[in-house]
């Protein structure tokens, strides 16, 4: 029996929790910024502590992993049971600058309690969501009696994170042998609320590109010449409005070939959360909503493609006027794909649809700067089922469904290894990701404790089952 | 007899062509750089010098007029016959900036004569063109026999032209009693070629305005908010894209309410003139034509309005790339008017296009930053007849007609003063105006000389005809 008794585990959660509070904010006094050169040391710092806490916690293997940039930390713990599936743990020990003077109410690398939340730069994202594993794993050996997890446990936390995971493809690429999985659990994300957890599906992927085009030589006299020759800027916005048609689809053949459509099913429970567009509005910090006909705001930023303006310049941009046909002009795009969608299929789209739509005289170049692919796992997919039975005993409340519009080094994860992403996390929307005054719900928090405290029993049973 | 027969104003040039160059060599070493701040002495001195000289010419007024900027010179000479009509001549007598090390082969304030051509800052724009009025005013005078000019004869010779006339509106509107005239004379403009001798019947006007966009209070993720609230820049590029149809045609509702468009003798004279599509688009710096369906390119630059994006921006615009969908995003739009439009009725039209079509969430800033009347004198215009007729009389050719596609301050004369504007200059493309190595064709300047000495007393019969 695997299956870790509530009682048991909670009781061994109540014993150990100022203990593991205590740890972690030995962590978090780590400031380890990882896009502060000045931090490197304390980056390394964090690394070798969070190797050593996890030596601490049982893990016969804990090891520091050099990359090119700052070290990642992978720890493996192998199941006594050798047919137990292989889950591994992502999730990263680097965190956002802070300091005092953007407006922190205490020093954010002084870790404070306070109403029941900790406060400190990476009390969420991520050490907290990291460091909720060590304490879930005892509590689930000391509940179910094992010498060893249910599961064969690996752990990869990386360093570089916040600073756009430069060498993480790299290093999963280089190391896909020992870090080889069944599923992966990344706890780096979040739930929808305090009273409503959910667990998030899927990320989005990502196409980015920059678009110049080149026009007259020169900036040219807007009287002399205008009207006659060709103005990259006026076919850059030409290009950039063509992007959708009138019902904010994106107009670019073939874009959403292969999109995997949500189901009826999938579109009820994105219904069923409790969604509250105003409140939305202001995080959004805009002013309407406006997207793809035909979906609501949930379905727009989780479930469909699209694409996004995220720069454009051309000619003059200084105070005044000045009459001239600029000589080139750039746009930044970005597109947003759902499951079923290819990075390399979209960026041949683009390719050929801006070569296609733009005038003789302009001459252009297109630069693809980062493509993500977008992970989805499916809602019958047997480790989601324990994922969210797992996370059902913990809270006792039903476990609602919800994806990330974003993009992250997740999906190499799932490239490179090959196996289906999860997301458990327990951070919530007021939190304060990268924002002063960072913090996590101590409640939460402890949820996150006994949901991992559960889930490995529940996954390698169901494994067997499935 | 006020006509001059040509022999003796042949003659009289003939004899005075050398002193006539010396002078305007003289007032070609002035620096008189209008732009630059520590050459406001020198163009101060370049007035008084203009003002002695045409004192010396016999203008019995000539006076330096002060400006809350550079100073501008009026000069005034009645005829002796009261019922002759007025005539005002504009001009400026300050130049563009020139320094040896931009390319110049000999000191720009230093004038050259070399292979028939005078080398100097301004030999062409503008002094030579107003200094060839003195000689051709005195061999008016001398082959009439006359002791007063044919016409009542202003001059209007500003001094900050080439620092865009910030202070010529109100100096005319506050002199415009004493500038009262028939006709305004503007010596500051081209001829097709020194083959193709030519009369400029008109200048576009133009408007200028400046569109802010503004979406989200602040960037925001494109991830976790993009396709889902409407995106500043994307709307400006819709806007911008909006601007024209597929025909390339202005798409703005109203906006060709008044056009006056070209008669089928305009579009035959334009189609006669020698154009090499080829060489125009070198001068252009472009690659290709692209313009107004239905037209050619010298009728698009010359007698069709346009709209064109001078600048545009918004997002992120450095290396790489940036996910956010942005918070405002700009246009920098202009748009050249030609006779019949209303600048007034283009900015009301603009407007209310811009305000039509922005979609909720998007707040916008419309600023207009100058508006240019388009100012047209009809072909069969008394004084454009008697321009005609002078200088085909001093080239011996058939005078053919272009339009100005570019807007000037000779809009302002023709507004505030309720007076026809012709334009009579000798420059031609390969001048250099502007750029290094600036030149006037000595046989060219001359036909200026020539061509005013017949205008006056031609200008003076065909007004009592008229």
């Amino acid at each position: 029996m695997s299956i870790a008794p509530d009682s048991a585990v909670r009781a061994f959660i109540a014993d150990h929790r100022a203990a593991f509070l205590d740890d972690l904010a030995d962590w978090l006094r780590i400031p380890s910024v990882s896009a502060d050169p000045a931090r490197a040391g304390d980056v390394r710092r964090s690394a070798a502590w969070l190797a050593g806490k996890l030596g601490e916690t049982g893990f016969p293997v804990a090891e520091v992993w050099e990359t090119a940039g700052a070290p990642a930390v992978f720890a493996e713990w192998p199941s006594d049971d050798p047919d137990a599936p292989t889950v591994l743990v992502y999730g990263h020990h680097d965190v956002q600058p802070a300091a005092r003077e953007d407006g922190w109410h205490t020093e954010p690398f002084e870790p404070v309690v306070r109403d029941g939340r900790l406060y400190a730069r990476g009390a969420a994202d991520d050490k907290g969501q990291v460091f909720f594993h060590t304490l879930g794993l005892r509590a689930h050996l000391a509940a179910t009696g094992r010498a060893a997890p249910a599961v064969h446990l690996k752990l990869l936390i990386e360093g570089e994170e916040e600073s756009g995971s430069p060498h993480f493809a790299d290093l999963v690429r280089d190391r896909a042998d020992r870090l080889a999985c069944d599923a992966v659990i990344v706890s780096d994300t979040g739930m929808w609320s305090a009273d409503t957890p959910t667990v998030c599906t899927g990320m989005r992927g990502l196409v980015e590109c920059q678009i110049d085009l080149y026009g007259p030589a020169q900036d040219i006299h807007s009287g002399s010449f205008g009207g006659a020759v060709p103005n990259p800027a006026t076919e850059a916005a030409r290009l950039a409005a063509a992007l959708h048609d009138e019902d904010r689809r994106v107009a670019i053949p073939g874009f959403y070939d292969g999109v995997i459509e949500l189901t009826a099913q999938e579109r009820e429970l994105f219904a069923e959360l409790p969604f509250d567009e105003a409140a939305w509005l202001r995080t959004a910090h805009s002013h309407a909503v406006l997207g793809e006909a035909g979906h609501t705001t949930l379905e727009r930023i989780w479930a469909r493609p699209t694409a996004e303006v995220n720069g454009m310049g051309g000619g003059y941009q200084g105070p005044g006027g000045k009459t001239v046909v600029p000589s080139s002009a750039l746009l930044k795009l970005s597109f947003r794909l759902v499951a079923g969608m290819d990075p390399d299929a979209v960026q041949d789209a683009v390719r050929a649809w801006v070569a296609e739509r733009l005038p003789e005289g302009i001459r252009h170049e297109i630069t693809f700067t980062g493509a993500t692919r977008p992970c989805l796992t499916p809602l019958d997919h047997p480790a989601l089922r324990s994922v969210v039975r797992a996370m059902g005993r913990a809270f006792e409340q039903k476990i609602r469904f919800t994806r990330e519009g974003g993009s992250g080094p997740a999906a190499d994860l799932q490239d490179i290894l090959g196996a289906p992403v999860l997301f458990l996390g327990i951070s919530v929307p007021s939190d304060g990701w990268h924002a002063p005054n960072e913090k996590v719900e101590l409640d939460l928090l402890m949820k996150g404790v006994e949901t991992t405290a559960y889930l490995w029993g529940d996954l390698a049973e169901s494994w067997r089952d499935r």
